[in-house]
């Protein structure tokens, strides 16, 4: 059913993409490299960095990196581990052929609505059948009794979660802590809007306030990949537990997640970072309802296109795990897991070497799903400069290695995050670099 | 190469969709009829409504329309006409077949990235160049020297063009005004989040403030379907042109629009409400920038998914012009243009023998785009309740037809906004009972 001459057709489009986006961006792109930033930004613009970056053939972009294998083993070449963005499951959504791909008819999902009768009236049936289904599958989650929320991305349900759990008349904006070292994204993404609903209040472990406020659990963390559980313990504190993380791939599922409101995210789950879908399992049927107000008042619903295009893909991984290990399919989290594990052993064996760097040490755990004792593998390295190295951002930028400091993070600038889920070309590249920073 | 397997294929896919759909509906869903609705809300619960109301089998859902057609003659069965849900350009779509079809494989898109060497580093480039195209064929916009932010829709745009105006460290919120009769959503979507950053202001036409302010200039306007300009005319204001019915089927085309920051949206310009995207015209790069940065904390760019199908939708939009009335397809716009004429007819004709309603009064204009004079057939009607009625509303949901006060538009209840983008079905139906209610 679906033909060579189907992908070559496919191809073709794609070449001729790349030349008109060259041809474009020298006709029509006026250059701004060292552009000022100007708004009130907390911390690094990571997409001002690669674009600044971008003539010395550095790009998190994969059309774009196709394109440069030219100066692959050049060292003038910049890697970009700022970002998390999921490349590294491309071969394995190259295998699976149509089991993945997905035809939308131009008559199709014409309507704001998807289901009326649904407190979230945009989100599309078939992805909702496959969320759950996942995570019957997987075990990480515990589905039953929780409204499902779809949003784009997970970050825009994080806002509408602290929309939803902002107390109505407050006199002050409701606090918003997380341990840190936190997601280096959640201080700003809270605060830009100066909203008289919620604040960033910084650090669970110090935070010392009375009354309600909002505690971010993110597990396994983002940054350092551990196990977390919320820190406040305070009678007032709501939780939002942001387990984007938290797949076979990365830790040890170990029980089904079972709490009042829970983020998930197919950017990390199956690499799929550029439909920009994820979801929330919501206990409370009025937080339901808020988020999904927040939603009509941000973006009036979430893709359809990219709703049903996750429905597929959700279930190509179902399908690919109860099938087994068939002749002609491989399991997601089968390939996913080992590609993690080949990279961190790899990458242990060359930190191990070293004087200058440290990785966090983690507990093997049994895992459920694949039934048996692992080690979490986590999608960032969480690497620290030992010894004189006091910014270890900086310094490894001198190796053109491009990774997020531990200031982003509140923690110590000695702390660098680094993705772990790059192109093939671009972690070995940052292997071969680190090895050669030490002898 | 699209043979008609593939359509029997997705015709059963749909099948199966519906069936599951309402399984899961009468399986999972508790009745949530008459909740309450919780958080600060200025105005009607529009989904709420349609969901209070879909136990009379009432849905602007285009599935659970194609569900419920065997009511159709009956008076009980509730027509939702309170949204723009635009499912009337639904049979011009399925005429276009595979022009109009996507195909997405499951590899695509993976990177949260589409071309770092952007300003809008999430936009694709093809949707860009088909959006360019587009302008150029209708002459609605200028496009050159203008920057490109694609956005969640339009909506999401309108909140980063309030972001990237306001005044970084201004003392108070900057105002945002429009004159009344004005979108009934944007003051709900200024304020649901009380930010320091800006403020609905009211009506611009009473808008006396010193200082800077943004005035939102919607031209057709939404409701009552009049070409505008902006009202305040002092030295401080930002304009922000909402130009999401400045297309040749709602308006004749005067000119192309040259303002600093201009918004569009596949919404209302082809009918693909579900895909929420938009587009941003905009002259300065500071502004573009902290668009862009605010789509970044929003939700890390926009569905590429989304992007890829409007750019070949777009495309045929813009084919279907250049080729003419050729044998085998029509153009988009005369088949809307067609479409909303002939409503508008109707709709005449049934108001023209009616003491009990008017409406508003255009006048006839030279389109560009047709090359001659037309009247403007706005998709909405913005109907005054004659006589002793003082609220149209309440009136007309006596007739089971279901509209958008006037107090939402921050004027008198003795308006009501109607879509005319609905279904032929439910169209008919509202023509129907609107002349029984006169005689």
């Amino acid at each position: 059913m679906f033909s060579l001459r189907h992908f070559f057709v496919l191809s073709l489009a794609l070449n001729v993409s790349l030349i008109l986006r060259l041809m474009m961006h020298q006709a029509q792109q006026k250059p701004h490299h060292n552009h000022s930033v100007t708004h009130h930004e907390e911390h690094n613009n990571n997409i001002h960095k690669s674009r600044m970056l971008i003539s010395s053939s550095s790009s998190t972009s994969s059309f774009a990196n196709s394109t440069s294998t030219t100066g692959a083993s050049s060292n003038n070449r910049v890697i970009n581990l700022d970002h998390g963005d999921p490349t590294a499951y491309e071969r394995f959504w190259r295998q699976t052929g149509d089991k993945s791909t997905i035809t939308i008819p131009g008559w199709q999902s014409l309507s704001y609505f998807s289901d009326v009768t649904n407190i979230c009236w945009f989100l599309e049936a078939e992805f909702a059948r496959e969320v759950v289904r996942l995570h019957n599958v997987v075990g990480n989650a515990v589905t039953e009794g929780r409204h499902i929320v779809v949003g784009t991305g997970s970050s825009q349900l994080f806002l509408a979660a602290l929309y939803a759990l902002s107390p109505i008349d407050s006199p002050e904006p409701i606090s918003v802590v997380c341990a840190s070292p936190y997601y280096s994204s959640y201080p700003s993404m809270t605060n830009h809007l100066k909203s008289g609903l919620y604040k960033w209040g910084g650090d669970a472990e110090s935070y010392e306030k009375e009354g309600p406020y909002i505690e971010l659990v993110t597990s396994p963390n983002n940054p350092d990949g551990h196990v977390r559980r919320s820190k406040v313990n305070r009678s007032q504190g709501f939780l939002v537990h942001d387990l984007a993380y938290y797949w076979p791939q990365y830790t040890p599922i170990s029980a089904p997640a079972d709490h009042d409101l829970t983020l998930f995210t197919v950017s990390k789950s199956t690499g799929h970072a550029g439909m920009r879908i994820g979801w929330a399992l919501v206990k409370d049927q009025e937080v339901a309802k808020k988020m999904t107000k927040f939603i009509e008042l941000n973006t009036i619903g979430v893709s359809k296109d990219s709703q049903l295009r996750a429905a597929k893909v959700l279930r190509a991984v179902s399908d690919s795990w109860e099938q087994g290990n068939s002749k002609e399919s491989e399991s997601f989290f089968k390939f996913s897991h080992k590609l993690m594990a080949n990279r961190w052993k790899q990458l242990r064996l060359v930190v191990e070497r070293s004087e200058l760097f440290s990785l966090p040490k983690f507990s093997p755990a049994f895992c459920t799903f694949f039934n048996q004792v692992l080690e979490p593998q986590p999608a960032f390295v969480w690497l620290k400069c030992e010894g004189n190295v006091e910014d270890c951002e900086s310094f490894l930028r001198g190796y053109n290695i491009l990774t997020r400091s531990g200031i982003h993070f509140g923690v110590s600038p000695k702390y660098v995050r680094i993705s772990m889920l790059d192109t093939d070309e671009n972690f070995n590249q940052f292997l071969d670099r680190l090895s050669a920073i030490q002898s």
